[in-house]
């Protein structure tokens, strides 16, 4: 599964529309590019409906948001839906602030996305369970198990929360992903790049459980082998996107650590 | 004639001003300084008067417009015109949305560019010969050499399009650079580090086919040491700004691929 | 003093706010990580009281203005000062347009920073003493440890002025630090980054001349040790960011070049 995926998003190079952050965009065009995208960023009201329309994937990310381009995303993901552009959200800081909290509430009631992907304290904060945000950190304070089921299912979407262990839900199943490693925690932006690469396999595959999970297992992956070739954060990075470029799809199998767990408890 | 154009660029340390997109930013910033030039970006419409008049070029970029910049670009490039100040304007994604090629096509004839700088497509679009721009991915659909030579003819500026090969013309003569790698279509930004490399060579030699050949030659050069010592992507970005700070002009001359086609045809 | 300041960083991990510029905010982002913090950028009106209000520093620097984030920066500034956040403010490219200039005098009287880090020239132009500001290089026309005093004095808050020897003045005393590396002047940004890593040294260690002297003094010793290891300005930035992720406090003491000069004179 995972190397099939890994040709198709290659073969295919989806095209993948951001609307995100100034802080870490520049590595979500060059991390997509290495997980075989074609990034693009535009975030002008006036060019937003032009450029999605012509994309396979719409990444929308709140890191540095503000009410222009708030406006943009918005239009951006009812143009969308209404061209059948699978949706990719990352609430970044929500619950760091009341403003971040409610546009990302916003943006899931009303632009409905199809992916929603966070770390364990944003996603335990948008599934009412619960969790802690401090900046762009954050930690959860439930069963991050039970939140992301409980936000997938109460808006019919996928969902991914990030930390040592991922897990993804659909609302009724929820699978356990183990690779990674410390470092990403240790450079800016790697949860951005990840949204980046789960917009090009959901591009190039389709909005399924089955994309999402293979995104998450290459990207973590491919950090695994970087560290292994890094002296520090900065030379992490530049390893992790030659790590990703290069991945050999072959050993993707025999590597990947993905635990199904058993489906509505 | 390379060697001597590089030892001026380095001598004379241009202020290349840029109002320019925030995905590559950083990376024209640096790369800038690596050419030898002194970046400065700056947008607001409050500091670009001040900022373009002790400037020595001006770089625009489209990357990621709207239209608080636009009105900026509007109001630096009269501002160049009126200090003699030379303007290179990189046109990234017209043709891929309707808004992307109306400003351009408004920067060209109310700015009149001393120098336009796009890919292929980009190019073909604006030239009226035809090409198909996907993002800020592109394609040619007609014969590059007529187009970069007919857009350079009807608004009397140099006019350069890249790709495999690189053209540059003055609306007469049309010079073919064939130095390079593909490796610079994997890393976001690489058109937009090239157009500030332009800047610089613009800056410090003025507006002229010598410096605009002379700037993608040593680009595409340092580009070809890069990936000899780089394992991908982030590795390459990497060693393209070493290759490009350290570039000995005593090599420039033997290894430069520039091929001056016929005049007019 | 080093060793325990490095240690008590890393160990407290304070929130470093941002309102930064988008050409090297990805930078300061890795740094302030790299240093020990924990960074975040936000400049949206709607969101910057929220941000602040958790946050342990706030940085605000000026590289690239505009109206909507001045205002965002008077915002943060006042609630910073009325929750006891300590502000940092970096003045880029003050003295080079009277846009810039204005602003960092509005900031510097209304919002009364606790500790003001620029270049040189920024510096010699705030203080009145006299200055040169090229973009975004400079040089001070005058006895920049005089200027320092000066402007510290005036204002009752820590300035410092880098160049190849770095000044630091509470009003009274001048404390002159001479690590680094010429290398950092040929990497965008570094002058920003290290407003990052003085943001994080007095989130942890209040506004006091003790942690802006140790935050210089660190940042200046990762820089001689990647200076060591790399080949020009692209591979540089990538080992500093090792080098201050590794720092050994240890060392420090040995390798520091702190001269406490006499007091008032």
């Amino acid at each position: 599964m995972l190397n099939d995926n890994l040709a198709k998003v290659r073969a295919s190079r989806p095209l993948v529309h951001h609307i995100t952050n100034y802080v870490t965009v520049n590595d979500c065009a060059n991390m997509t590019i290495c997980a075989g995208g074609a990034p693009v960023m535009s975030d002008a009201l006036e060019d937003v409906v032009g450029m999605v329309s012509i994309s396979d994937a719409l990444v929308l990310n709140i890191g540095t948001l503000n009410p222009r381009t708030v406006e943009s995303m918005t239009t951006a993901g009812i143009t969308a839906r209404s061209k059948g552009v699978p949706v990719v959200f990352d609430p970044v800081g929500a619950g760091a602030t009341a403003y971040r909290t409610s546009v990302a509430e916003m943006i899931i009631k009303n632009l409905r996305p199809q992916i929603i992907k966070g770390n364990a304290g944003e996603i335990g904060v948008l599934s009412g369970l619960g969790g802690e945000v401090r900046g762009v950190d954050s930690s959860a304070s439930g069963d991050i198990s039970e939140a992301v089921r409980e936000l997938a299912k109460r808006n019919g979407c996928i969902v991914a929360a990030t930390g040592p262990v991922d897990y993804v839900s659909d609302g009724e199943n929820v699978v356990e992903l183990s690779n990674g490693t410390p470092m990403e925690e240790r450079v800016s932006g790697t949860g951005c790049m990840l949204s980046s690469v789960i917009g090009s396999y959901v591009g190039a595959l389709g909005a399924t459980m089955d994309a999402v999970v293979s995104a998450i297992t290459v990207f973590n992956i491919a950090a695994e082998d970087a560290v292994a070739r890094s002296n520090g954060p900065g030379s992490f990075k530049t390893a992790f996107l030659d790590a990703m470029a290069g991945m050999d799809g072959d050993v993707l199998e025999s590597r990947s650590r993905i635990k199904a767990s058993s489906g509505r408890r």
